[in-house]
Order: structure tokens, then sequence, then C-alpha cells
């Protein structure tokens, strides 16, 4: 078998580009940013995939028209006032380098505020070098909102810093939402179609806005705020006026500010927020449409790398298809995210980026291609974690990234990578036999931002590794079940949608996870206490729901049938519960140790069952309300036994604990999915230490034994 | 050296009584709640101090007035609507050999809630048995308050059951606010005081309301509430009536219940809250007035033994002097509660009841005065803990409490009694010749009360041993300085108060003692920038200052110079700190590992001095912002190290390093006081085991071998 891989190929390596394609049945050849293919490459007769960033790929254009850069607000450390007159440099402490003040027209989007009172304060100037605050009130903190032209790409910046560059061009990223800079992109684009014949698909390196990522001036604080999921770079004085003529309110600098907290996604969004994402997501798919029909005119195939700037792109956001792409790629540390780019309908092809890329370091600096790495052993390790999503659902592509000669001294990773292409088209030709069987069940992911943020929290697991959503996600790619993302405005509203079966909510006190203040709402309350109550599953994970200053902390307490000590009600005293040993959930699975666990949840009575506990304080609990049954976990991280306790909640939650033994395998380091059109069992080895298992089937047991990582396929 | 110690006298045990009476060089016997001393013993000639708690004294008359007895609110537990009707029995859950419905006019007080809205419900009724809430929004949680009579006084009810007392009548608590219920009470005082001519001193087992305790009917949770400062108890339809009568405004049941988290303590007290507070004070004090001159006008002293029914009676109210008490007796288990007795100078006689009590068992359940138990340690190690304090402060009197002939199969029990009196007798003489050094340095606790709650939270350690603030107070109790509790509203409106060196705030996001909500006010935070950069000195503990929703968690945290991760900005990046080696804070120190530790705690930036670190969360940190200096660890827990830790960062915040050794333990498991005036050093050893250490004094160094628990005394 061979095809479905696509490999980055390398100028001045023809003949190990032309090897390796033969080698790992490479379909086609791309480049990569920063290295371009040579003739005896394109010309081969492979096709030829390559990569475009449009905002960074007009520099000397940018150079020549910085009015038309990329712009975002940023607030300056607070000063305290000791008189009434306080002065304030806007940009200390931010990296110079990636911002300078706005030079056209640098105050009219400004904001003073007294963060102290929380007040804006209107008495103050701007002499071009400092702000100057007058009348301040001794002992109050005053900051500047003020707006920043960026004069260096992020990603640029990053490669270029990580890599030591030296004088290399620092580029920019160009502001899509002024005309010159449209037709500067488009006219770019156009010549770019015409100098690539041999180019047959087009891989933009997502669209227009990067993830917001602000730099110190300090090494001791290089990251002043990273988020993957903020818009904060899509603003501008353009953006800003065609919003208030568009939604007839202003957003103001503290809209985006937010008195420095910014807006990531991790927080629940406000009304404002959600209005300029739209605002910007239609503009993002506008221009972007206007880009892939030109691509469509040359007869060339549109695919997206969903990375970097893909602020706008979200492919579960309902719009995707709006832009007519070919195909999305998603480059993929985890499960999850192979079930985020498999499930969006809106596109044929959908292709992974595996890992690791072909750099001589990895994230962490650690070696990958150079002395002491083990490159096989990171791509047999990243392929356990995303095939558990591949039993599940169809994947189109894979293909790797990086810098092909870098594989040159490590032969057995070019091995590995041949096993896993030969795998991953196994799987592949599974599911175009037939679909693989599914437990049926529903669930629901109950958080602040509905399908925008489907399959993810924002950005990549090594993000926020602490955040349990992250961790559901995994542990739920790899499971037989239906994901959808529910937004606890819709269900404020409308109700639990229907066809759901379970809902988990899990996250935070605050967090756009857990929700925030929204709990407060009675309509959200009863809607679910009314789902639970009709028969419904909830799973709540950490501090689902949670809230202050209300009867409850959890707000959903009186169903889950535990509650947070949040410090204000010490006094009260706690049932003493039992640990309940015998339970569908827990039956044979060790106690849970979860990282990120919340301590300080106690039962509210004997109708709870506690499950596992850690002194006094519940790890997990299940409840029964009349029709209905919720599940209580205190923290969640993935691993293969909690894995196994989340499956087991959600059968439990949902009535259906007969599913346990349908394709199931006994030991759950292992996991198995039946093709039952084409009968075909597959077990995998998620562990990387040899594993035996039973399998369960409706047609009997199996009983494998698998290397580390290894996989088995039986005719049943 | 005899005298200065309350024996407490066993009838039937007259000879053991006298007997021990002079060993311990008792100067007076007392008997005990439950015990009645002998002729034998009363007409020895010994002066008698005898014990009463008025409002259990008369149930006879209480059996015969119910209508008389003690109120309170309790709320119903949550009922969930599923149609339009909802019946809730109020009282279930709840303990009704303790509470029944109120039987007179049960419903004009009693308000009905949806808690899912938190709007108060019009549409029900009550028939009798249950509350019937109609047009109920289905899929919403009811909940009733209701008024309760309690029919079985709090700290009879407990010695009964705990005791296994049978049959013995359960005394039930009268309320006072009713006039016959002071005729009553008066009558039976007069009367008793007439019947006991040897009694000179009588001692008031504190006066009217108990702390508020409320059992449940499981014994799985027993304790439904229990907050040895609230006022529940002080509420009936007169005092509310009365309450409108002065403050125009009507108190509601729900101000009582606040969503049933009534209003303990430990959290911010409401403004309606504190007026109520001051209303029953006034009453307590003022009934309680005619109380004490009653006993004096039989020629007789009256101590009030502030424990239990000690609601009104804060000694530190700054009202303390109306009762007109001749002397205050409190039951000490830590130096902090030494502290809290010797600083009243509304009384002449300040009296500690050491522990362990004559009873069988201790607190915990385990044996005192019983097989297996070693109340002769257990006495050392009381005494240890409270001794510290009695190095700063001068005590009048010590005596102990419970039964007498328990003692006679413990010797060394007797024995190490001896030697306690002796070392306190020794320890009193050296505060008459003359006070002992102190730094000179004030303390200003900073938290929601004020002075209300002075050397306290509420209540004894060991209710709440997780919180910082006893752990501050404890620590403080033996060091050489002055404290005084400052409210927030206070330095709200006021500034800081003249004369604080530094100030502590020491709680959990939200309680009393960090301070909650009012910490967004922006003349607060002034006040105290204030003060620092003025050269004031600040320590914060655990989340002091802290809030949501602000520029930062904690509200100092510009000049703390840290802050608190909530969640809210995982976004932002936080700097890289290095810990400080060398500081002056923790010279010689090992870190702390504070048992209460709040992780997530960041520096904001180099200027920020981290002292300790647990990872990437600081667990001490110095700051200097301009004159001032902040302290910031992020929990404390009392024990010898902590303690110097403690003081040294108060001697830096206060820029008082040169007091380090001055009259100063090299060894932090001693501590010495010097009395100037009598040339007299005194060390003492905290610790169980034999330590060694060095003093360092103005005169020289000095160096000294301690036995566990050991005392010494030179000239210098």
């Amino acid at each position: 078998m061979t095809g479905s891989f696509t490999l980055p190929g390398e100028s001045g390596y023809e003949k190990l580009t032309l090897e390796l394609q033969k080698k790992w049945g490479a379909d086609c050849i791309r480049d990569s940013d920063g290295t371009q293919l040579s003739d005896e490459i394109t010309g081969s007769g492979v096709p030829i995939y390559s990569t475009i960033c449009l905002i960074r790929s007009i520099n000397s254009w940018a150079r020549e028209h910085t009015e038309f850069l990329q712009r975002n607000f940023l607030m300056s450390k607070p000063v305290m006032a000791e008189g009434g007159t306080v002065e304030i440099r806007p940009l200390q402490g931010y990296f110079t380098q990636q911002f300078i003040i706005n030079p056209d027209d640098p105050v009219s989007l400004w904001q003073v505020y007294d963060r102290t009172s929380g007040r804006e304060h209107t008495d103050w100037d701007w002499d071009g070098e400092k702000v100057t605050v007058r009348n301040a009130c001794p002992y109050h903190l005053y900051t500047v909102n003020f707006l920043a032209t960026r004069i260096w790409e992020e990603i640029s910046m990053y490669n270029h810093i990580t890599n030591d560059w030296g004088d290399r061009e620092h580029l920019m990223a160009v502001e899509p939402r002024y005309p010159e800079t449209q037709k500067a992109l488009l006219d770019f684009l156009d010549g770019w179609l015409k100098a690539h014949p041999h180019t047959g698909v087009v891989r933009l390196t997502s669209m227009f806005y990067n993830f917001t990522w602000i730099w110190g001036s300090s090494s001791r604080q290089r990251d002043i705020l990273s988020d993957w999921g903020s818009y904060d770079f899509t603003v501008n004085p353009v953006s800003l006026s065609e919003f208030e003529k568009e939604y007839g309110y202003k957003m103001t600098s503290e809209d985006f500010i937010n008195m420095g907290r910014h807006n990531p996604t991790h927080n629940p969004p406000t009304k404002k927020l959600r209005d300029w994402i739209e605002f910007t997501g239609r503009f993002v798919r506008s221009f972007g449409r206007q880009c892939v029909d030109l691509v469509h005119a040359y007869g060339k195939k549109a695919y997206v790398f969903y990375d970097d700037s893909w602020i706008g792109i979200e492919p579960w956001s309902g719009h995707f298809g709006e832009f007519n792409f070919d195909g999305l790629i998603k480059c993929v540390f985890n499960a999850f995210e192979a079930r985020l780019c498999a499930g969006v309908k809106e596109v044929k092809i959908h292709e992974l980026r595996l890992h690791p890329y072909l750099f001589p370091t990895g994230l962490g600096g650690e070696p990958t291609f150079a002395p002491g790495g083990h490159p096989e052993r990171d791509a047999r390790r990243f392929w356990a974690c995303v095939r558990r999503a591949l039993l599940r659902v169809k994947i189109d592509r894979i293909g790797l990234g990086g810098y092909l000669h870098l594989t040159q001294g490590f032969p057995e990773f070019n091995d590995e990578i041949a096993r896993i292409a030969d795998e991953f088209r196994l799987l592949k030709s599974l599911h175009e036999k037939g679909a693989p069987w599914v437990s049926g069940i529903k669930i629901g992911i109950l958080q602040s931002w509905g399908s925008l943020r489907t399959w993810n929290c924002a950005g990549h697991m090594h993000e926020h590794p602490e955040l349990p959503l992250n961790h559901i996600h995994e542990a739920l790619a790899g499971l037989p079940v239906e994901l959808r993302s529910v937004s606890l405005e819709e269900v404020k509203q409308s109700g639990v949608p229907k066809g759901i079966d379970v809902l988990i909510n899990a996250g935070r006190e605050g967090d756009a996870w857990s929700g925030g203040d929204i709990w407060k709402d009675a309509d959200l309350k009863a809607n679910i206490y009314k789902f639970v109550l009709s028969g419904g599953g909830f799973i709540g994970v950490k501090e689902p729901g949670c809230v202050r200053n209300e009867m409850r902390a959890f707000a959903l307490a009186d169903i889950l049938g535990v509650d947070l000590e949040q410090g204000a009600t010490i006094c009260k005293g706690k049932y003493a519960f039992d640990v309940t040993r015998e339970h569908f959930i827990t039956r044979g699975l060790p106690a849970p140790a979860f990282t990120n666990a919340t301590k300080g949840v106690y039962a509210l009575d004997g109708d709870t069952k506690v499950l596992y506990a850690d002194g006094d304080n519940v790890t997990a609990a299940a409840t029964e309300r009349k029709k209905g049954r919720t599940v209580y976990l205190s923290g969640f991280n993935y691993d293969f036994n909690n894995t196994r306790l989340l499956y087991r909640a959600i059968l439990w939650a949902a009535h259906k604990e007969s599913l346990e033994n349908t394709y199931a395998t006994a030991n759950p380091a292992c996991e198995c999915a039946c093709f039952e059109e084409s009968n075909t069992l597959i077990v995998i080895n998620n562990a990387e230490t040899t594993e035996t298992t039973k399998v369960f089937t409706p047609k009997g047991e199996y009983e494998f034994t698998l290397e580390g990582g290894g996989t088995k396929i039986v005719t049943i």
C-alpha cells in the first residue's frame, strides 16, 4: 500500500527526497516555510504541495507601507501616583523588536485608567515619549491602554530568535483589513500561482491573524501573554470603525485590555467579545474566500494548515465551509486533535502532520534529530497517542514537516515512519470498508464557547496540561462516543439540545470550561435539573458550574450530590460518608490520583455514593436523581485507567452499562474497534510495554498479546 | 509561694480537696457545673468560688413557660419542584431533641425562597406539618426559613449525650429578652446569693447566649453548624421587634439564614449583622450588669468565664467594662488565649483555666484521667504552650476544672501541677517587679471585625486549625510585640491608625480574616499603599486582600510584589524568579512547609525577593517599596521555626533588624524575656526535648541547657 502521505522535500537533497518518497509511499512532496524545492523535485512527476503564509509573504511591500502593519492594544505597567502627577512610558517592559507605539494618530484610541478605583481617567496627555496623568489621586495605580504596531511577525520572531538567525530579515504581518493590503496580497498570490505551475496543492499556513503572543523585554518574562485562541491581533483603527458601523456600538481599548487580563480563551467571553469574534470571523472568511477562489482559478487545490495564524479559521464555527477549502491539515500531538480534524465535514481531505517534526530539537529543547535523540521512539510514542482516535474516525492523509536531511543519521526513524505509514493506510482502508462500531452515546461538552471550541480548548495540550478538559477531550478521542460542544448560553436559553445522552462540564471555578457566573442563572440550572431528572447523564469534573456567594458553590450540587468548601461554610458540618467499594464505575480500577484535583469537595448526604476519597475530600462520586444519573470527578488527567474510569462513568450515566463488554478490552492499556461490515477486529496497545488483554465481543472473547505500541487485526 | 490558684473542690472527697489545696497552694476552692461543695469544704475557711450558668439555672420555671425559651431561625433542606407544588417539612434533618417548630405565631416571621433564582416566593402556606409552596417553578429548589424553639440547652445536651446521662433532666435555655424571664432569673440569683453565704466569688458561666451550635438528626452529620462567635441564638420575636424600633429597619429571617450559610464569624459581616451584634451586645451588657450589681449587693465578687454562652461578652469590644465584672476567666489551650485574657484592662483579675480538665477523656476522646492516660504529660504540654505568653504579660491566677477525685491514680499529675503552679507564681512575681523588655513594635491585625475579635478568630485553635490567623495569633502571643486588631472598614475610612508599625492580613480569599470584597474599595487600598510607601510594614499571609475580577487577585499585589493565579490569567507569563539565598528574614532557618499554603502565587517582577518557593509557587517573599517593606507568606502554621521566621519578618518590615539579638535565643525552640528592673533573665524551652541555646542580651551572651519544657532564671 502506498499513498496518502505528504513528504517534506528539501532542495539540495533531491536523491534523499525521492528515496524517502518511495520508502514511505509518499504520493506528494511539499516545501516547508523557508525551503524551496529544486526543479529536480518539482519536475519529478510527483504532485507538489507548496506552502504560503500570506500575511508575511510581502515583506518588501510591508517595509514601504508600515501604516498597513497589524496592530493591537497593550496596557502599560501600572504606575503608582505619589502626588497629583504620574508619568507613564507605555512600552516599558514590552519587547521593542515586536512593538512600537502606533505612529499615526497615536492617542485617539488610547485610554488611561485608575486601576485602584477601576475608573477611566480623562485628564492626561502624550508628548511622544510619555503619558502625563494630571489630577491623579495619590496612592492610586494608573495605566495607559495604547495602540501598538507590530513590526515583527510572531512566528518569524520565534523561529529567528530560537534558531539564532542573526541578520536574516524580520518578517512583518500586514493588516488585510486595508484595501491596499488586500490588493498587494492578491497580486502577490496571483504572481506566485503563475510562477508555480508544478504546484497542485497550495497549503496556506492558516490565514491572517496569529494567535496572541505578546513578548516582554525581559528574558525572565518573555511571554507577557500567549493565548492560542485570542483575537487581540485583529484590532486596528479600520476594524474598530467598521465594527461600530455594523454593530451600532463601539469597542474601546478597555474591551480588549480588560484590566490587563485581555480576553484569553480560557475565560468566559463577554457578549461584546463574541460580537467581535463573529465580526472578525466574517472578514477572515470573506477575504480568505477571495484567496481560495484565486487558487482554484489556477486549477490548484487550497488546503489550510490549522495552526499559528488560525484566528477566524476555527473549523467548528459552523461557517468553515465558506472558505471553500479542499483540505484541512492539523498538526497533532494528541488524539483529540485528530478528532478535531476528522470531524470537520466542510472539507474533503483531512490530513495530520505527525510529530516529531524534522527539527534538531523538540518543543522542550530536548534532542530529536541530534546526538542523543531517539526520533524513532518519539515517532512511535506520538503515533500511539494519535492512533487511538483513528480507530474511531477516518483521516485521509498523514505527513511530516521540517528538514528531510536531518533524518540521515536515523535509519530506525525512517523504518518506523514506513511502518506507521502502512499502519495508517491500513486503518484508513478499514474505514473505507464501513464505519466501526460505536456506542451511540452522544456526549455534550458544556462550556462557554459552544461549537467554536470543539474537541479542543485553545491550542495544544502542552500549553495548558493543567486543564482537565484537555484531558477529557484526549480520553474521549479514543472512545466509541460522539461529541459536540454545547454552550451554556444555548442551554440557558433553549435547554439541553435533543440527542445528548451525557453532558460533561470540566473546568476550574470561573474559567470558560466551567463557565463562571452564568451559572447563577436560574434557567440554566433548571434546564439541566430537568434534563437529569428526566433521565439524562451529567458528569462534573473538578469545579463544574462553580460560583461564589450562592447557596451552593457548585451550581448543580443538588444533583451532583457533592459541593465544594470555598471557605465560606467552614462552620457547617459535613456528612461523614463511607466509600462505596463495589460500583460499576470503579470495579477493578485503581484509585485515581488526579494531578489537577480540587480539594475540599464533600458529599451532601448519604444519597451520594462516594467512589473514591482522599481523606475527607471526595475524589469521585455517583448520584442518582429520579431517572437521571450524575458523576463527579475531582480532577482528570488522561491515562489508561482514568480513561477507562471515564468510559464507565459515561456508560453508567447514560444507563448503558450493558455496552461495557461490547468490543472492549479487559486491559485498559489496550483499546479495540470492530469494523462490523468487514468483520474486522483491531486491537491496539497504547502502552510502551508488552500487554496481554482479553477482548470481549458479541461473538465471544479473544485474547491478544501485543508488543509496546503494537496492533493486531483479526477477522471475526 | 502559695496562692493565685483556684482548685475545683468535690463533695464526697473533702480530704482529697483539702490535701490538694495544700499541695497546689490553692487559695480558693470552686464548685463545678454539676458539683456542689459540702459544708465541710465551704466551712473550711478557704474562700469559695461558686459557679452559676444563669440561663439554664431555672429549669422548672422554663418547663412551665416554654414561650420564654430561646429561639433561632433555621432553613429547611432544599426541595426540588417537579411540578407547580412543593411540600416541605421544615424540621427534616434537624435534631428534634434540640429543636421544635416555634409553637406560637409560627409563620409570621417565616420566608420561603426559590434558591435557584435567589428570589423570595410568597405563595405558600403552613398546615402545622408541612409548608406547601404553590405556583412553584418546575426544577427550582425551594427552602423555608422558619423559627425554631430550642428545648435543650446545647452544653447540657453535649455533656448529656457525650457522658450518656440517661434520663437526667434536659436543661433549657431561657430567653432573657422577656421581662418575665429577667424577673425569674434575678429572683433565682437573689435566692441563690442568700443561700450561699460562704461564697466569695460568683463565677458566671458566661451570660445568656450560647455560641451557635445546630445539630442534625443524623449521627453522620451531627454538626449542621457550629460557630463560636455567631449570634443566631439571640434571635426571637422580641429582639426582632425591638431592633426594628431602634434601628428603623427590619431584620428578616433571610438576614440570619443567608442562603443557609448563616453568618459565621469567619465570613465578613454585613452592616446589618454588625448592627445586630451591637444591638445584642448592648442588651447583654445591660441585663448582665443588673446581675453583676446584684452579686455585688451581697458583697460578693463577680467573675465571668469567657466560654460557651459568651455571645455579647466579647472582652475586646470596647464596652466590656460596662458589666463591672471583677474578674475574667479564660479556659486556655493556647498562648493566644492567655494574651486575650491578660490584655483586658476592664477587669482586675485575669485567671486562666488550664488543661487538661479533670475529665476521663480529652476533647478528641483520648484517655486523660483514665487507663492509658498520661495527664502529667498533657499538663506539661499545655503549660508549655501557654507559658510563652506569660513571659510577655501578667496573669493573676490559674486554676483547674473538672472532678478532683479523678486525680487519685495519678500522683505524677499532682506533682506536675504543683510545679506548674510554682512556676506560674514565679512568673507573676517577676511581672509584679516591673514589666519585661518589649520590642516596642505594634502589630495591627487587619481583618473584618476590628477589635471585637482581638487575639482570636472565633473560639479555640482546634476548631479551625486550618486558619492561618489562628497560628499567627499563637506565634505572636509569645513574642515581645503589642497587638491590636484593626478593621478594614476603619482603614478604609480613616487610614491606618497611628502607632501601628506592621499590619498583618492573614486569611483565605473571601473570609473575614482576609476581608473579601471590601478590598475592591479604592480608599482602603490607597490608605495602605500610603502607609507602606511612607515607611510602614505589611505582612500578607496566604490570600491577603484577595478578590476576583479585578486587575490583581491580591488587592495589594503592587506593594506585596506577588499575586495569585486564580485561573483567569493562566495565559499571562510569569516572571522567572531566582530564590534569594541570603536574607535577614530567612538566614539560618529551614524552608517552611506551611500546612495551609496557597499554591499559584507568583512574583510580579525582579523587585520581589523570593525567599522560599515550592517549585514555581512563591512560599515567602520580601519587597521594598519606597520607605516601606512588605512580606508575603503563602500560609502559616505555628511551630518554633515559623515563629522565628515571623518575628524576623516583623523586625524587617518594621526596619528594626537591630533588635534581633536584644534578649533573644539562638535556638528557636527556646524563648526568653528580661525583666530589666529586676535584672532577671528567664529562658524557657518550648520543646519536649532537651535543648541548648545561646541567649543574646545587651549585657552579653549566655548559654543554657534546658530539659524538655524547662525554665531557667538568672540575674544579669
